[in-house]
């Protein structure tokens, strides 16, 4: 069964994506830009983006470059004995700054791709119609989905063919963990700072409507949403795609050998095969619902992974007897995926009892709007907390039973690997619709900005409802997704350390005992982790949008007519562009330096076991997190669209008032501190991965 | 070494304590209680506070009698072995009845010394002056204080002498947590719908002034001050103190015998006869400073018990060459009373830096307020955490260093129990110190709405704002003891069912693995349920204190000249505290049926192992959001408290109603679902430890 050949055609599968993403790329920019105005809206937009992108890499390759020749130089550090497979030296410098250049690449392809499409998209809802909309702005969203899927896959094998060894490659987790976290704050500090700066002085001190090209902001809004949604949510699923599969790797590899190291690749290869076929089954005709069409091509795309992985499990695994077994566990992932994105809507989906509740109360003021928008993000967690731990049983179960008695503990352990694949085997089509939403926000801001005819905003503002739904839908995969990446990791990790512990039982099994108090003084700490970091991001916004609220009052101040709107006057967009750049990657440093050193200091200070159960302690309250945060501020924004759609008094009452504090509460949580945590907990498994064989040399 | 005579001595120092308590109470009862208005005023304050406890232990006997027939019962359904001590059966029936039973006792004597000197407070600050009223009023808090402890010690140890076996009577634990729980939780609720009802229709609408005797629901507000500090405080003391000393008695029995057994109780012993001499300390003069005074007591305390333990460490465990490692482990308890105490300050303190930044941010509205309060609460969590794992590891090791090689790693648990006991030891005196702050805070209002001269309402004011200082202490030091006790108890359940695990290490040491499926499921499951408390407590407190608006605004409306004040006219005062007691009451249910209900279920459904993980993921993520909560909670009331007095545009100002939107949300937070936690916590504990032994039987 040894045929590396297999792995060629893992790579192959992500040449085949890529190669359609560019593909499809090209298509896209051959549509029609419309008026001067929107092409020259939309390179604003493009340009800023691209500004955003060049700061942020830029500032991020002298600490990547540090971390590169520590990972060559730790080599000379550590004693390496014959036959040792250590992850320092040049083949993981290598592999470290492959995943991190990878990362930055899929960044400026899918962002590529977002800014330039919006105009386009534009044009098309007002030349063409809806159906022609839908079309422009999913092939954009598609083009960033299977850069992500095809540039991790093509990675992950390529790497493997050269080295032949997991442990050695997983550095490319760790350089794409690290970026992702960066561009994970960074756009999402970007985003709410241009976002409260825009509404804050343009709605409701000036008065001017959203997207009014009057508005100094409004340029740094539209590229918000693009660095927030796009970029950020593509790094941080090409990570858990790299970091899952790799984990996934290093286990089967101490399990199964050969076997278990090449069957992730491959059904990653079968993942992205039916993400390219789902894309064309996303289609609608004029008075369709674009929503259907999103959804006909998931389903497509789940189904086809599903009878995909059916057979190669069954022949991979066949003989061992757990080809059923694998493929269940697999299947699990698939559903997590559903139920959390279901789950998601429940919470925080406009006209549930949830949102309902929070927007009853803001009868009585911002004080109980604020309170039961508390309530229901706390509430929010504990049925996704259900689900992760019924995929956690599930996954170990279906792999441990279906093995034979002598090895089904141990086996089991690749359940949990294999449910994080199923659920990332999928990511190019769901990062594809993830992304469609920027594009369609961006099509409808520039039909307002260029004055177009209100009907061309109708068709727009349908695909942007489209877009938030696709939104909340990939927030919980990427939440899910970071669990079940954060549990391969933690499992890869403790099989990396075994020999460490003294208390390897009799079967192989090893334990990260939680009566030992070092395993319990690291859940400790690792507990606190992610409430740091929450409190450094939401903090973070605050100031950035302070910011950016001194400069749009300034502009409208010092610029003489802007304000009226007098012909030939223009706002200095770039200005806020690049304020909000500056203070976005400005202010990801601190929690970026968090986020890295602490699992370093912890494991080198306390040790292995205490790193283990720094992982557990982070993850655990991690997921809670961003499932908090991130359903609360969803929850407050649908209240808020709850009562503007004329519901309790409706817009201006003092209802809406206090939805509005609720909503204004709810940004940072939703779009930077709640996202921030899936890369935190990443990212520490990742650097946990290199750390353990070194912990275990000292 | 064997000398039964020595848990009589510790019974004795628990009634010594109780004697002591009793006299002080008649001692209190001899004052003045002034006017023939202060004594009426009083009077409906106690009555309330009495009508509140009745009807809340009224509420719970049917609860409380299925559990304790449940207990009897169980023995018929488990095949119980000879020699098998298991903890079921008429011993630990009784044994949850006594600990429910004693809870409630320290309940009523406490709620009765403290309503009971209100007025006298304020009367010896009309008469007699400062140092005077700081005496009255210290003296009530110390009553509650040392009944805690006294029940507490000899609850436990009587019913050691009775059924001598710690196993037998850890439903004594159980029995103190159910009720804490619901004290908390009920006490919570009522606390804050009161203060609501009374500031929000009263102080805002109505526009009279704080403690206005026409304000329909000043009493129900006073009567809250009680049964929240004061009831629930105590009964979450109680608690803690109850399961601690089992806990350690527990793990002292598997590891020493009758040695282990013993010493928990003489630590307590000599905590409570330190506390007794530590009230003599604190005395004032007329210029003096009350809290220098109430200082002088707490280090006495601390003081006398570090060097009785010391002692007692060393002639008990001199022979084994722990004596110093256990005693440093009890001091570790000691200082981290002392770390945590601070710890709250620097979050929470006036004139501090994070409040400092909350009130600065009120300058642009509530919404940042709110944020900036989020995030001080978050990044409170860390350093108590770091604290905590401190002690972990210390004591741990404290006690593991001293140990003979062979017995090290197992004997280092002790330390753990060791460092909890340390901390209670001196619960008599941090009670005392916390029930002072609402009979000061009564004696104010007392002041107020006797209309008694403002000079009398100055010193009350004085003592009041000491008050909120040891109220500060008494938080962290009920979230650290629980912290604790929690450990402890998780200790004490895995040394329960050690023989369930199928891999108990060759050197005894027994093992939660979380590379095990199950575990994981449980720490996943545990992790939420702090949440779902959090937001069914949060949700409760809203509507209660509708409820509590409705009715003060239709008295307003429908009794004639109560707004004017129209001499003669009544407020019905007791229909306010008729309907904050219902709603208290019916509202604690939900949440007590998930604390009670959820350990049990993953006992018997996913069994002893996944219930161990959820102990792990119960306490981490419960001790976070009680930080998190109080903290946050804390820290907007003093960001306001700050702007009224006249920073940032003082009282009436934009950032002031900004920052009342962010004390509002603060409220349920730091005095309902924050405090829910401990008990939480501790009430999976105590559960677990008696569902351990069964699950090993099914």
């Amino acid at each position: 069964m040894e045929n590396i050949m297999l792995a060629y055609y893992a790579a192959g599968a992500g040449i085949i994506a890529l190669a359609f993403a560019l593909f499809t790329l090209a298509s896209v920019l051959k549509e029609d830009m419309g008026t001067p105005k929107m092409r020259e809206i939309s390179e604003a937009v493009h340009e800023g983006a691209m500004a955003f992108l060049n700061r942020q890499y830029k500032t991020l390759i002298p600490f990547a470059l540090i971390i590169f020749v520590l990972l060559w130089g730790a080599q000379f550090f550590v004693e390496v004995k014959e036959g040792d497979h250590l992850p320092v030296g040049m083949p993981s410098a290598i592999s470290f700054a492959v995943g991190a250049i990878l990362s930055a690449v899929a960044g400026y392809i899918g962002m590529t791709s977002t800014t330039k499409a919006n105009a386009r998209t534009t044009e098309a809802a007002r030349s063409h119609g809806l159906a022609k909309a839908l079309n422009v702005s999913f092939r954009a969203g598609a083009v960033m989905g299977l850069s992500v899927a095809g540039l991790g896959l093509l990675g992950v094998s390529g790497l493997y063919i050269i080295f032949e060894s997991p442990l050695i490659i997983n550095s490319f987790a760790f350089g794409a963990s690290a970026i992702a976290f960066f561009a994970r704050i960074g756009g999402g500090i970007f985003t709410k700072a241009a976002d409260v700066g825009a509404d804050l002085v343009g709605k409701v001190e000036a008065g001017i409507p959203e997207d009014d090209p009057r508005n100094p902001a409004v340029i740094a809004d539209n590229v918000g949403d693009n660095v927030g949604d796009t970029a950020g949510m593509g790094a941080d699923l090409f990570e858990s795609y790299a970091a899952t599969t790799i984990a996934a790797m290093l286990i089967g590899n101490t399990l199964f050998g050969f076997t278990g190291v090449i069957f992730p690749l491959l059904v990653g290869a079968v993942g992205i095969i039916a993400s390219i076929l789902g894309t064309f089954f996303v289609r609608t005709t004029e008075d369709g619902n674009p929503q259907a069409a999103l959804n006909v091509g998931l389903w497509t795309t789940n189904f086809l992974t599903a009878v995909g992985v059916y057979f190669i499990a069954n022949s991979i695994f066949g003989e061992l007897g757990i080809g059923f077994g694998v493929f269940m566990a697999v299947l699990a992932g698939l559903l997590v995926n559903v139920a959390i994105g279901y789950l998601t809507e429940v919470y925080t989906g406009t006209g549930k009892a949830a949102v309902n509740r929070i927007a009853d109360a803001s009868k009585s003021g911002p004080a109980t709007n604020v309170i039961h928008g508390l309530a229901v993000g706390m509430e929010s967690t504990l049925l996704p907390m259900l689900t992760f731990a019924g995929a956690i049983w599930f996954s170990f179960w279906a792999v441990g039973s279906a093995a034979p008695p002598e090895h089904a503990g141990l086996w089991a352990i690749y359940g949990i690997a294999m449910a994080a694949m199923g659920m990332l085997s999928t990511a190019g089509m769901v990062v594809a619709m993830d992304s469609f939403g920027p594009v369609a926000d961006n099509a409808g801001g520039i039909a307002e900005m260029a004055e177009l005819p209100p009907e061309v905003r109708e068709k727009t503002d349908k695909l942007d409802a489209v877009g938030n739904t696709t939104a909340a839908i990939a927030k919980g995969f990427a939440i899910g997704s970071a669990a079940l990446t954060a549990l391969a990791l933690f499992s890869a990790y403790v099989d990396g350390v075994k020999h460490k512990f003294h208390d390897v039982l009799p079967n192989g099994e090893f334990i990260v005992n939680l009566t030992e108090p070092m395993v319990l003084v690291g859940v400790f700490i690792g507990g606190a982790i992610p409430f740091l970091v929450g409190a450094q991001t939401m903090r973070a916004v605050g100031e950035a949008a302070f910011g950016m609220v001194e400069e749009v009052r300034r502009q409208f101040r010092e610029i003489p007519g802007l304000l009226e709107g007098k012909p030939g006057v223009k706002a200095d967009y770039a200005r806020c562009v690049d304020i909000a750049t500056r203070s976005a990657i400005a202010k990801m440093i601190a929690p970026g330096i968090v986020a890295v050193t602490s699992p370093v200091l912890v494991g080198f200070l306390l040790g292995a076991k205490a790193l283990a159960g720094f992982l557990t302690g982070l993850t655990v309250t991690g997921v809670l997190l961003a499932l908090f945060l991130s359903n609360a501020g969803g929850a407050w924004d649908n209240a808020k669209k709850w009562i503007e759609k004329g519901n309790i008094g409706g817009k201006g009452s003092d209802a809406h008032k206090a939805a509005v504090v609720g909503d204004t509460v709810g940004d940072p949580c939703k779009d930077t501190s709640g996202p921030a945590m899936n890369p935190l907990i990443k990212v520490a498994g990742t650097i946990s991965l290199i750390l353990g064989p070194l912990l275990t040399k000292l």
